[in-house]
């Protein structure tokens, strides 16, 4: 043996039972054989060899009896990513940091990247190589400009960096919607209309990071969500349409990355927003997308000349995969439905799918309008006879049918289904119309209040923009389980309800 | 109680033996009866309260038994840094993020910042409110430009965040190499000498990040430098000199804390540099300022443009800041002294200080050099009398005795000043003449071998550019204690020596 094969001595993996998130996390002794630990400082970034495996992870170091002088502790998630057994004998060394670093410093610079630069990066964060701060340099080292073919490049590195799905059918519609509005769980509605139609929509949806439900925690609550590539296949199969979690089926992973570190900067580019979207839509086999940009005082887009220019960029990114992009821009100024949290949310779209005479018109009629365009990808319904069918299979009971259908392929996802049973009503505090609503207040006090951790807490909302209410008649209720929540949310929402509540009519945003 | 004050239910502070440098992390069991850690997720920030005391960390959870479920694990940095005793009782919330990020989103999105807003921002850093990826967002964000304003604020901010020293002296010295050479531990003979002239020069110094010696490690070998401020003034006051360890008097602790996330980042602007400079200057108390700028091709600035400009910053910062600053550019082509390491540089400086006959002439002259303008700022020897008298000095063992006298008021260190036992010497592949020697790869060399952690392991260079060799002649030799650390340097060095020796002339740099 050569003096450069000179073998480190090895430690043997230990699983730690540390939930670290998205950071792979490994400890090790003070005292280990393999190396001075004081070589390593706390915090630093280790690279470790397991035959012809490789992970970089951030190191602890520890005095305890967490892990052996002969072991190495690897903290849940890595221990998962990592994938060798325990007991395992790796090599830990200090680790160089991912070559296309270098590229992300060029970006900081001023440089435009090319496309085999930032496929380097996708691939090096997809494979959680870089740690949270290297993430943080490239996505602010981006938010200052980003070329068209950056953005193209970015689309599709991540959308190659995981699951790709590919569909049988000359039209694989899609929807999208970027976010925002509490309610609004159009999709679930939409996706049965237009599978009951004939037409394939593969739908998947996110989790909610920040907000009291995404469509996978809502959908979660009638079916199971978290199925695998081949499950779903059979699922669209025999459905034509499903309502699962993306994360699940692994589409574009390092998407979720960057987010897990967007969310907590709140950074938020147009071109970030608009490759995240379409990495998506183009790993999930997309042909036909429609574009929801809610616009409103809350909401992520502000006036029509915003959502104008991001319209553009969803346009540019679809034309260049093939994809027919289609944006719509609609009311964003309240929350769509009556609920806010994956129960009640679910409770209003079944309401609307059996035409139930309480169902909330605003979401009915929304989905209608999403479903009417998608259908006109259909070549017998185009030129505007899509919303006329979409009604008719809405109004004669097959969007619901197609629903139940789906949902029983996915099977039972043993969440309850119960309201949380602390409810407090939250009172008008003089007469008047109801002049606006802050979405971002409502999502943050169903939050409190435990949705979507809790499935059955959340808000029922009695009252919209423009409807008249007298002093203490209740403008929304809020349901939780834990005495605590609900003593927060309930103290939060008597300081701030979120609605401005006047005698003047109510400002007219105006059709969209 | 009204419900705005229900109390959420506390944990107890349990310390927890994790080094995690820098971060502040927690850790909270799964079956925590504080909150439902399922509202929490790994790695997201939280806030502890214990009375007024508020504090910032990163969350793991755990099912183990590191914790139980009504305690909360503070890893010693975070446990440190709260300064509560164990059974404390603290509330845990999600952390808002500092108000200070909304200043760096406004960066990011190209406004430059008032001096309140970056001064916000810096005493959050200090304090360690902000996670990896906020100060990788800050630094990035700051990255494309920086201007006059925003770097006299960003230095002010922090040097104002930690200690500030005032000196009872009408010229109080300083110098500082912006590094990146191996070996040049010049302000070992510059201190002895100035301070032996009498003027005052309270010389603080950093340990090495990623080099195999910072001034501190290599004073370390001779005397102990982690002072406190009361103790360094005392050693000022009987010597007129110290060289102490920067970091345990607390200067400019946010810039420590922001080269910890530069480093890895390999980030590297002007602003940035000068700003943490000078900060650490202005917080010394220094009234006159000789920078040492090495121009060389594997040197921080390789042109003498470069060096121009990043004087002109200097400059302008000592300006608003009442201190008198001389830049200067020396020769950075390559090492400066014959030792890379702890042990072979107090060496080296030892026998500059002592006229042995086999003193590094080069170490000799570039200290004399330096000196010479600092004692310019004697106004009895303004004008060109300063060399003479440095010579004067050293020559006479004046400056000899003189750091003799720091080193007992310092007090021994404690640290061995043996070299490495395990020794290897790297011969030349060919006849001729040393034409470049790579700065970069020596420094890493040394560390590998173990430097600074094993403060005699490292390398002793026996020949600089210029010099004739004949094949198999040795041009170094590596010192290291541990028996895996010298095989890997010595392969390293085997494969790749940093030295090039060629038949032709060197190319003459020229004198700089």
């Amino acid at each position: 043996m050569s003096s450069t094969d000179a073998p480190r001595p090895q430690l043997k993996i230990r699983r730690v039972n540390l939930d670290t998130g998205r950071e792979n996390l490994v400890v090790i002794s003070r005292r280990s054989t393999a190396l001075r630990p004081e070589v390593f400082s706390g915090f630093s970034r280790v690279e470790l060899r397991c035959n012809a495996k490789v992970m970089l992870a951030t190191l602890v170091l520890t005095n305890d009896g967490l892990v052996d002088p002969d072991e190495i502790g690897l903290a849940d998630p890595a221990f998962r990513r990592f994938a060798e057994p325990a007991g395992s004998l790796v090599t830990i060394t200090p680790a160089p940091p991912p070559d296309s670093l270098d590229a992300v410093r060029a970006k900081i610079q001023g440089r435009a990247l090319n496309a085999a630069e930032i496929t380097a990066i996708v691939d090096d964060i997809a494979h959680y190589r870089y740690s949270d701060m290297e993430i943080a340099a490239f996505l602010v080292g981006s938010a200052s400009y980003m070329t068209s073919d950056e953005l193209l490049a970015l689309a599709r590195a991540m959308a190659q960096a995981g699951t790709q799905l590919a569909w049988d059918a000359p039209v694989v519609a899609d929807k999208h919607c970027i976010g925002g509005i509490p309610g609004n769980r159009t999709s679930m509605v939409v996706v049965p209309i237009v599978a009951a139609h004939g037409m394939t929509i593969p739908k998947t949806s996110s989790r909610a990071i920040t907000s009291p439900a995404g469509t996978a925690d809502t959908m979660e609550v009638l079916a199971r969500v978290d199925l695998t590539v081949d499950e779903m296949k059979e699922v669209v199969r025999t459905c034509h349409g499903c309502l699962v979690w993306g994360g699940h089926v692994n589409l574009s992973p390092a998407d979720d990355i960057l987010i897990s570190v967007e969310r907590p900067l709140s950074l938020d580019t147009r071109e970030q927003m608009v490759a995240s979207i379409m990495s998506k839509k183009i790993a999930a086999g997309a042909t036909h997308l429609l574009i929801d940009i809610p616009v409103g005082p809350a909401a992520k887009v502000q006036s029509a000349v915003d959502a104008m220019r991001l319209r553009k960029l969803f346009e540019f990114v679809g034309d260049q995969f093939g994809i027919a992009v289609e944006v719509i821009t609609t009311d964003g100024r309240q929350p769509i439905g009556n609920g806010i949290g994956p129960v009640l949310e679910a409770q209003d779209v079944m309401a609307v799918l059996a035409n139930d005479a309480a169902a909330p018109v605003d979401l009915r009629e929304k989905s209608l309008r999403l479903a009417a365009h998608l259908l006109e990808y259909d070549p017998d319904l185009r030129g505007g006879a899509g919303y006329r069918r979409a009604q008719e299979l809405l109004d004669s009971g097959a969007a619901l049918k197609q629903m139940q259908k789906i949902i029983e392929a996915q099977g039972p996802s043993g969440h309850r289904a119960e309201l949380g049973n602390l409810t407090a009503d939250i009172r008008a505090a003089n007469d008047g119309v109801v002049q606006t609503i802050d979405c971002l207040r409502l999502n943050r006090l169903a939050r409190t209040a435990g949705a979507p951790i809790d499935k059955g807490a959340g808000i029922r909302i009695f009252k919209k923009i423009g409807d008249r209410v007298d002093k203490g008649e209740p403008i929304y209720r809020i349901h939780a389980f834990e005495a605590s929540e609900f003593d927060l949310a309930r103290a939060a929402a008597e300081l701030d309800s979120g609605y401005v509540v006047a005698s003047r009519s109510p400002h007219d945003g105006g059709a969209l």
